[in-house]
């Protein structure tokens, strides 16, 4: 299913798996790893609520906001509010998660390297008590 | 001088240099190359009848066109077609140029993978006669 999502540069594409992303989260694939290019690359869509789990990668993302708004936070760290044009360069092994906040969307590109094959290392969700900091903050 | 470019994602940025660019383009830089990203990041403002010269990438490039619709051509290839959503993956030492139409504005992304510490290497300019076979076409 590709849903359209209107005067957005990219569809939503197709729903990210509930055992990494809590609430709707949507992935549109634009670039895959290849013999030059040694990452890969797509828009994910997150409605009002959904969030990332707290994840890590071993080499590294970098997320460009194309639209809405939402939270980027590291372990320990406080919340970032992230909008459209703002770019979130994300460490190597630093445990993080990423989302919409609880009343507006949030569409980023992410640009995620591979470490060997791998990308990304999933630990639990974000819980709703963690979440509720980023949107009363 | 950063030019506000009103409800695209990011500013124009800088004015290219008209040494490897013809009419006005600007660079607004996203990711700089460091020990993760292999690669640079930038977004490219087009303004109408704005294009590269020819040039080649020895490790390729990425562009992710976020507004308006502009052409994309390879050395000795039909002229593309690109408009906001496309994604186009250059070839590593591929002779190609990138522009705007010559009504329309062209911005895009462009991932620039690094080859040792090259990018790209810059050829001739891309002649009216060249240019306006794709404006007629």
């Amino acid at each position: 299913m590709i849903t359209e999502n209107n005067n957005s540069i990219f569809p939503k594409g197709e729903p990210l798996s509930k055992d990494w992303f809590t609430g709707d989260a949507f992935l549109f694939p634009l670039i895959a790893k290849d013999k030059n290019n040694e990452f890969s690359a797509g828009s994910v869509t997150f409605e009002p609520n959904a969030r990332t789990n707290w994840h890590t990668h071993p080499k590294g993302q970098v997320l460009i906001v194309t639209e809405g708004n939402g939270f980027y936070q590291e372990k320990g760290k406080p919340i970032q509010v992230i909008t459209k044009g703002n770019v979130v360069t994300i460490p190597e092994n630093v445990t993080h998660w990423h989302g919409a906040s609880a009343t507006t969307k949030l569409v980023h590109i992410a640009i995620t390297n591979y470490k060997e094959e791998v990308q990304v290392t999933w630990l639990q969700p974000v819980s709703d008590e963690e979440y509720n900091i980023a949107n009363h903050q």
